[in-house]
């Protein structure tokens, strides 16, 4: 296994600041986060621009330019729900430091997303769901053969496609989490690449008790296999979690001060 | 699974103030951190008092009757390379909370630890290694099923055998934490009750990283199925790991003040 994928989730429009300098092409906010995420080891940016709306038009395209020149080149996931940006943001991106990633597909709706990745190579995530969450990892593991099947006709590697395995709540689907992480064992057993919105699990606990609960959960997934996540890096706690990890699994090699950022 | 069973180390000859209680029956040291122990959740707690020396004939059997007096029969495993303090100990053992452990046997010379629980209906750890660190997951497997088969021949039940799948330096070993994993794994995948001494696993770092290291291989140990281990419940990273992963594994029901301890 190689080093553990970070993908930094903090360049999100559903921040107000970065949703206002989004609006007004304000550099300075973006650069801001993307610099603290890359300090802290991510090595995918995500860089959420929502759903489509009034004078996001080219809005992708403006962000991955963007942070691919003052940050040399560094690789993107390209999040929204308006495929065309996704589209015309692959047209300006440089692959130099790694493929783009399109962020994300489903078995249902989303099922297009691979389309998209397929026709300009790229990176896609995949969420084993189709609507909701499925029920058990035999829904999960259908949708899962579903869309490789489908990338693959598309001519995709399998592992260009990152499956999610859907993290959902622990406070209301408290005996629901072993399956995630079963279900990322069976993932990794097959060779697959797999990724995941990590902190859903903390989702409505009390805010000093999320880093440990995210923390442990990620180390948990990494044991069973777990290749990348959409994390925040800069929370210390779950950065460190994850360069243990990576220190158990022999994917980085061990120095005393491994710890230091 | 049940909750994740936590036996405290911290009544340990090797420590010169506990060394100094046993050689002069002196209760309070003892008492003290079998209190604190208890207090962070320990569920049993090892009495060790090392090999055989000068003055230490019944201080197994002292210890368990200390203990298990002052703790509401408190469970205990009985750590000593001296076999007969092991079978005077079981003789005034209460089994009100548990039955005695003893700890333990290996595939090789220590083998007779199987007989011994055996003859009086105690759990063993059953450490699967010959001499020396297991060269790999086969080796293991083999040791393994070589103390099943002996003390299933003796009568005990399966489960009563918790086999420790050695947890080895990551200095020097790096590259064999993956079979660690796995091999926890494979018991749980028959049904097997595992234990292990973790904190061997960051044996040489630096102090600030060892409760990290050893929190995070707990939590992945505890996500491939390790159902015990033999650990300081009172280092507080560690005992919250084991308590955040409790709640991911619903072994324990989740509730906002969990870490609270």
């Amino acid at each position: 296994m190689g080093k553990f994928v970070m993908i930094g989730e903090n360049i999100h429009c559903i921040a107000p600041s970065i949703r206002k300098a989004m609006d007004e092409r304000d550099e300075k906010p973006i650069l801001e986060r993307a610099e603290k995420q890359l300090k802290a080891g991510a090595t995918y940016l995500d860089f959420n621009i929502g759903p489509a709306r009034k004078g996001s038009k080219g809005l992708m395209a403006w962000g991955i330019k963007l942070l691919q020149s003052r940050f040399d080149n560094v690789p993107i996931a390209l999040d929204t729900a308006d495929i065309t940006e996704i589209e015309d943001g692959i047209k300006v991106y440089n692959r130099a430091k790694g493929k783009p990633i399109v962020n994300s597909a489903d078995a249902g709706d989303r099922k297009k997303y691979i389309d998209v990745a397929a026709a300009n190579d790229a990176i896609v995530f995949a969420l084993c769901s189709k609507e909701g969450v499925p029920a058990d990892n035999a829904e999960r593991e259908q949708y899962m053969q579903e869309m490789l099947e489908h990338g693959m006709g598309l001519g995709m590697e399998p592992t260009d496609m990152w499956f999610d395995p859907l993290y959902i709540v622990i406070k209301g689907m408290q005996d629901k989490q072993r399956d995630v992480l079963n279900f990322i064992k069976t993932l990794a057993d097959q060779g697959l690449n797999s990724t995941g919105g990590l902190s859903n699990v903390s989702n409505g606990m009390p805010k000093e008790v999320r880093p440990q609960v995210n923390s442990i959960m990620i180390a948990m997934s990494i044991a069973m296999g777990l290749t990348s996540a959409i994390v925040n890096p800069c929370e210390i706690q779950l950065n460190q979690a994850i360069r243990t990890a990576d220190i158990i699994m022999d994917n980085e090699l061990f120095a005393d001060s491994f710890l230091q950022i």
